[in-house]
């Protein structure tokens, strides 16, 4: 079975008031050097089978006309998911 | 000015109601072939300066405590965002 990664952001001219709060929370956490958060959102896409250009073609339809908003935000990708990228990171939970 | 991406997905076994709208409307669209879709969150972090091992442990650090739930989500990536990455996807915009 493959899947297909969408991953949508707003427009960089676009004010994110889901990121700015990220970004003045961090401080307060003591997480700091960040100067800017951006919210986004990631799409997992399954199908059955392989992944082949007519999916990621449907898949490329489907983000622009139901995942994303194209007034206030940007397909960024849309791509075959490497079997790494469906994972929980656990390099990332050992080391938090 | 470097940048560092965090993807974030709702655990396997949690229910995921808005992927599950998604996959139900995309029929209705004429977009066929997707078994099940799944919606997670994209953050881009900025940093001033490059994005060195300390700023991806500031990153994971962040994406454990605040860019996440741990009860329901996984952060499945912490990385250095590429120039490509964060970028709309014109390929994309041309072919749909």
């Amino acid at each position: 079975m493959g899947h297909v990664i969408v991953d949508v952001m707003p427009k960089p001219e676009i004010l994110d008031p889901q990121g700015k709060a990220i970004a003045g929370a961090l401080p307060k956490l003591g997480i700091e050097g960040f100067t800017e958060v951006r919210q986004g959102k990631r799409f997992v896409l399954a199908v059955d089978g392989e992944v082949t250009d007519a999916v990621l073609s449907s898949a490329r339809e489907a983000a622009t006309t139901l995942l994303s908003n194209p007034v206030i935000e940007d397909v960024v990708s849309v791509r075959e998911a490497t079997a790494a990228e469906l994972e929980a990171d656990t390099a990332q939970e050992a080391t938090a």
